[in-house]
């Protein structure tokens, strides 16, 4: 009998995530039920939505609860099927939770295509939630229009640095914010952004309105906080923001304040719209073929970060908040 | 030669505006020149956006100096035209100033319809910008369905009393935050609301909660502030704000700090969207026909508070942030 390790929550977090609030377990591995399809994890996708699922509180998902395997999306290999349209060796993503096997229904899995011209990480770096979130965030809700000015924060991350090279295939002036001299020469010299703001080191109301000068039109919003605020008060007439994420506070125990500018809303008519990559699962096909095309293109490029071993999975997950991450943060549990 | 009475701005306001932070000047009556009407103002349209244009930045409309008379919309009687279209007696409406007459070029002037049904005063109250902004704020932005729970503030208030209203003639359930029991009673006993909250007694987020059982799909925010955060908390997956006005923050020397769970934009996916009546003044003619449609068949009510005299104008003005004016606020200059 094979044995499952698994990470549970042991812990609400306070702040930072830490190695105590996770507990390894060894488990036997699960038969899979009638129904159900027995999957080998063979990589975990480490997001900033890891640390809110820890929380007490639902979020757009249903909370956890102590004691649960931590949730986490996954891509693996079918060892063994009780439903139809599964069989041994087939690719399927879903989440599978930080843990080596799972036995999962097969209507919460999705088979991936093999034979695709991208390697398998893609799916994670490139397609996946990072690709829905990237191309219908920006695409969807900020509808970008050559020549418009276009503000990306943590633009060197995975969904960040999609939406910058999208942004710029579609003809806009892109500014990105990152935390690091390293990040900032890779989004400006290897992606073509046109200009990159050291958020750790620059003034950043300063240094967004250098590179600004005629004003921003569309945000793209990772972080929320004090760059959203920096944001708002460059913002042009009818300009749009899309609310991607708002990691500025989620380690934070007190919820940290909003912008105090938000009457810019009014003054510039700013719509700003909150959304999730997987309202968007059933236009899936539709922004897979065309990032596959770019990227084949040369248009798109994109980094992944792989940490090996599961069991390291809590320390890395800090990078992510710590911003020493680079590119798509992906832990390999099991060999291809 | 006639004597004009006007009000200068003295001084940039520090939090509420003051008696003193205006001049009282009398000045001759200038003769229009070529291209303008000479107007007598008969009603002053008092609005929170006066308080807006006292400031040394700019807004939606460039800031004033100090020494300009004060900005204010009203409407008045052309006295004298040099302006082909406009003929003494006309009954016109455009942004005069606090000040007995002025000379406005006339394609800045709108003639308004005479013998409508309806009482001058009424192109305040009813149409005119609050109609505007009530109208396609809610209907343009929000898009309300039946049996949607429709969220205003400052609910007994010109824009947020017709908003409400609008409403209940679309099938909404609505709920009102006001400022005292009266207002309370006048709202839902008088204009059909379902609830309403006296936000200075009650607790907010608790009486949201209860009168919002099934959550909250819109929300028409003429505040901003505290009660912004209470209703993000409620409400419901594909919500719409529309960002009328965040008169809690207009009179604060230090801007105060936005709601601290913007996160919700992302995990209901809500849209909150800006905007100002002006922009829908091609569609004004829409809007208007609709609610004298509605006004007629006793579907709409409204009140006005009506202040004798041009000298009371920068007392009034505090009524609109004291909660003490009931109903549109208008200062009468002269006889109609």
């Amino acid at each position: 009998m094979k044995t499952n390790h698994q990470w549970l929550i042991a812990a609400r977090p306070s702040g930072a995530a830490k190695e105590s609030d996770f507990k390894w377990q060894e488990a036997p591995v699960a038969a899979p039920a009638d129904g159900q399809v027995l999957v080998r994890t063979v990589y975990l996708s480490l997001d900033p939505s890891n640390r809110v699922w820890m929380n007490e509180a639902d979020s757009y998902l249903p909370a956890l609860a102590l004691g649960d395997v931590m949730r986490g999306g996954a891509i693996g290999i079918v060892e063994e099927s009780r439903q139809a349209g599964f069989a041994p060796g087939d690719l399927v993503q879903g989440v599978f939770g930080w843990q080596q096997y799972a036995a999962i229904p097969g209507p919460a899995l999705s088979k991936l295509p093999k034979g695709l011209p991208v390697p398998t990480t893609a799916f994670f770096g490139l397609l996946g939630h990072i690709g829905l979130t990237a191309y219908f965030g920006l695409l969807d809700l900020c509808h970008p229009k050559p020549g418009e000015t276009l503000v990306v924060s943590t633009a060197a991350g995975a969904v960040g640095s999609l939406v910058g090279q999208i942004g710029k295939i579609k003809g806009c002036r892109v500014v990105g914010l990152t935390g690091s001299d390293e990040k900032c020469r890779w989004i400006k010299d290897d992606l073509g952004f046109d200009a990159a703001i050291n958020y750790k080191k620059e003034n950043v109301p300063e240094s967004l309105r250098r590179h600004c000068p005629d004003g921003i039109d569309i945000y793209f919003d990772n972080v929320g906080g004090e760059i959203l605020e920096a944001v708002l008060n460059l913002v042009n007439l009818k300009a749009r923001i899309s609310v991607c994420g708002m990691i500025s506070g989620y380690n934070s125990d007190n919820s940290e304040p909003g912008p105090s500018n938000l009457a810019m809303l009014i003054i510039k008519r700013v719509r700003m719209e909150g959304f999730i990559c997987t309202d968007y699962l059933d236009r899936a096909q539709e922004a897979f073929t065309e990032i596959i095309g770019w990227f084949l293109a040369g248009k798109l490029k994109y980094r992944v970060d792989v940490v090996q071993g599961l069991e390291n999975a809590p320390r890395a997950l800090r990078k992510l908040f710590d911003g020493s991450n680079t590119g798509k943060l992906i832990i390999q549990v099991s060999a291809e």
